[in-house]
């Protein structure tokens, strides 16, 4: 993706690699805080759902791969602990002897860095490493390949931008700004109906890769059913980021269609919209969708800091490739002052939500 | 491995990444014209010998291993002319409409380049890819998950230089020399024991993982069996290598123990050996084993200097992991100068062999 292209992000698109101080790996503690909350789901569900009867248990190798995992640590760690999880099932039914081999696929897109992931693997690891490069909006796999898929705060990324955002003077042209949540409906629509084309061509290429009986446990960032989306903390922190934008633009520092082009590919979906999805989809039954609430503890006033700087790990890539990587620091110390005005935000903008859901293939 | 360390290579050797001047994938020609020859071996060795009933097939996924693959594109070849082979195979048994899916491990060190590997994937590729990062010498896949494994020019480097060559005043102590050819008897046999120790750990990794009646193909550096080792004309070329560093030596760059604790891991077999210790592991019969020749007909005088970028290509990592990366531009331009006594090698010298080994999983 260069210039204004409106391209798939597909293959462009990854967290930013390597161990820096903007490096994913050193800033996705967001995440870990919300994966942890979740372990003791992931170990209850693997413990009351996973079926080896139908799986043809128990097979030589029980193959389990990571969508989206970036470069790690959480990878890891999940990766560990699901294996825990599922070797306790065995032995809970008495089939630890017959204990299968393990083997992780860590997923990606093409450009995340493999590098960084293959050379930080724990030494101690108790499963075989592989590393499969690609977007999870298509096939990956064999088909009827995998027993359990898991993925963690990367379904909510698009594949991308909604074409109808882009397209100047159409009613949903998202024109000075960069995200959905605070602007017209059709705008949130136009987003909407990318993420259920998203995630249905997400449940299409798993469903050809699970074996019967198989699993998908993933996490989402998500919001409660009855929350308008431009509750979204995370919203105005984009609006922020879009006005430093336009700020540089008006000053004659970036060009301002190019702003307009720009739009950041990730949906914030709720449960009984992701229900829905899967429903229509129905290639999986669901086996948990709980909506899990973090982050009301924060710290007042909020650390906007360690947001801004979060937002830039993720973000970064897809910034860099439209407007090249000239103003990168810049942009993000306009952006930093900026968002400092959140510091005494009201508390039911600064909770996280997360979804968390457990399917099974049918 | 840093200084004069005399640790395992296991998990700093690979070769030059990226696409620069010196990286591997510019500098594989000599490895590709070699497989070329190999290319009507392999596709007819799989219509002979890859046996689909003991293989209990047809499996769902026929999964294909290429150790030591580096970073292309020779390894997108080989894989695509082997897949070639076996559908071909598959159709004249009849068996087209049950084609498995299948899925390629692109196998190397962890210190390999796997970002340049997977983004230079060919895009019409009709293969699921995964990328495996370990050394060979080591079990890198579940018991019985695989059906072929290729190697071409990877099983020669060896897992670590021999101990004794290291051991100052031992008989083998390779003083002032950085490979065995032009060495005495007794260091030449430290290189086989190494080399006997690392076939029989590759023979036995396989073992575990290949299952019965899949196959092994692996092409080798190799000498005839009547070839004494020291009429190696790549020997030559590393004794001036040699000669290069111990130059720097004596004139103070370089500090002469680490020249003297530095050798060249990597061992030249001939076709009684190699089948001598396939048949000491017992694991796998041996379907074809044969000595080809090339380079013969390369021009004469030699073009020393292609030969210089191309070790360089393959021993840079090693060389900066012993002695830093400032001296390497000297060093092969001292190198360049040396080998240019070659061009008029005799014509016994500039012949190249490979060994074609078909070996099945009994």
């Amino acid at each position: 993706m260069a210039g204004n292209s409106t391209a798939s992000l597909s293959n462009s698109f990854s967290m930013n690699g390597g161990n820096g101080t903007y490096s994913y790996s050193k800033n996705s503690i967001v995440q870990r805080a919300a994966s942890l909350t979740a372990e003791a789901m992931i170990e209850e569900v693997i413990a009351e759902s996973l079926d080896f009867e139908k799986l043809s248990m128990p097979p030589n190798t029980f193959r389990i791969a990571d969508l989206g995992c970036s470069v790690g640590p959480n990878t890891y760690i999940a990766m560990q602990h699901i294996i825990v999880s599922i070797v306790r099932k065995y032995k809970s039914k008495g089939l630890g002897p017959q204990l299968p081999d393990f083997q992780v696929f860590f997923n990606d897109q093409t450009t995340n860095d493999f590098n960084t992931l293959f050379t930080s693997l724990p030494p101690e690891r108790q499963y075989f490493v592989a590393g499969v490069p690609g977007s999870f909006h298509g096939q990956l796999f064999p088909k009827s390949s995998i027993y359990m898929v898991y993925s963690s705060f990367a379904f909510h990324w698009l594949s991308e931008v909604p074409k109808d955002v882009l397209i100047k003077h159409s009613p949903a042209w998202n024109r000075g700004r960069i995200f959905y949540t605070s602007a017209s409906d059709v705008v949130a629509e136009a987003y909407a109906a990318q993420f259920a084309k998203d995630i249905d061509s997400i449940l299409n290429a798993r469903a050809k890769e699970i074996v019967r009986g198989g699993m998908m446990i993933s996490l989402l960032t998500a919001v409660p059913d009855e929350y308008h989306y431009s509750k979204s903390g995370l919203g105005l922190f984009y609006d922020a980021l879009g006005s430093s934008l336009l700020d540089m633009a008006h000053e004659g520092i970036i060009n301002e269609d190019l702003v307009d082009s720009f739009n950041v590919p990730m949906y914030v979906t709720s449960p009984k919209e992701m229900s829905r999805l899967i429903e229509n989809n129905g290639c999986f039954s669901i086996e948990r969708l709980k909506l899990l609430e973090y982050g009301s503890d924060l710290d007042v006033p909020l650390d906007t800091g360690k947001h801004v700087t979060h937002i830039r790990a993720a973000l970064e890539g897809i910034i860099t490739a439209h407007f090249g990587n000239e103003i990168i620091d810049e942009l993000f110390d306009r952006f930093d002052q900026k968002a400092t005005v959140y510091r005494h935000l009201d508390a039911s903008y600064r909770k996280g939500f997360l979804l968390f859901l457990a399917l099974k293939r049918q």
